[in-house]
């Protein structure tokens, strides 16, 4: 782990160790990418969010959050309810994350006609 | 598997079944995101890209060469040589989605120093 914030290496996600290249998995895993463009959207309690990232369980669902606000890009708030009522949000990083990710969704959702036809086109020769 | 090309379904990354989630994973995944940035820098051929790509596998790589190349992200381009070499680069596509990786990675990388404080202050608390 280089982990020692005194350092002057600059972070690097092509060194096989640095752990910039854990943080950005973290980011982009499987659940962490759709979390982050949700609380993109505006705040989100456990639940609705559940809801929003559609095929998450409820365990994983609280690891991701656990290691987004581990990281910086996610807080996590009780609100004082009866019953308690937590609610999570971006942090300003996680926002200039989360528009990263917005973005290259957009990219992706708008391009799948095209992602389709060189599926095609490489399944048949 | 929704991928029927004439549909006038939009793609959404958060219902579950949509093949676009999929795909944003195929481009997200552990080695999918570096080796898209790293045919962002230009051309790579097999053997340089494994070793930008520091820490990948000969079998993890061409898994995830072959997954691009599907996805219509990434070109193959067999040229004629003795022995025969191999170049691959992005697509046009692939091109969009590389420099939305490239700008998500500098984010990342330029906000390491607050992500470790993050993880001193989640790990004491």
């Amino acid at each position: 782990m280089t982990e020692d914030t005194s350092s002057s290496l600059e972070a690097d996600v092509f060194a096989r160790d640095c752990s910039s290249r854990e943080t950005l998995q973290g980011i982009t895993g499987r659940w962490g990418i759709l979390v982050l463009a949700a609380l993109g959207e505006g705040s989100y309690r456990f639940s609705a969010l559940r809801r929003r990232v559609d095929g998450v369980s409820e365990r994983m669902l609280s690891q991701t959050l656990q290691s987004l606000e581990r990281d910086g890009m996610i807080t996590r708030t009780v609100l004082e309810a009866i019953p308690p009522k937590v609610e999570y949000d971006l942090t300003p990083l996680g926002r200039e994350v989360a528009d990263r990710l917005v973005g290259l969704i957009e990219v992706v959702q708008s391009n799948m006609g095209d992602v389709y036809a060189s599926r095609d086109r490489y399944d048949s020769r």
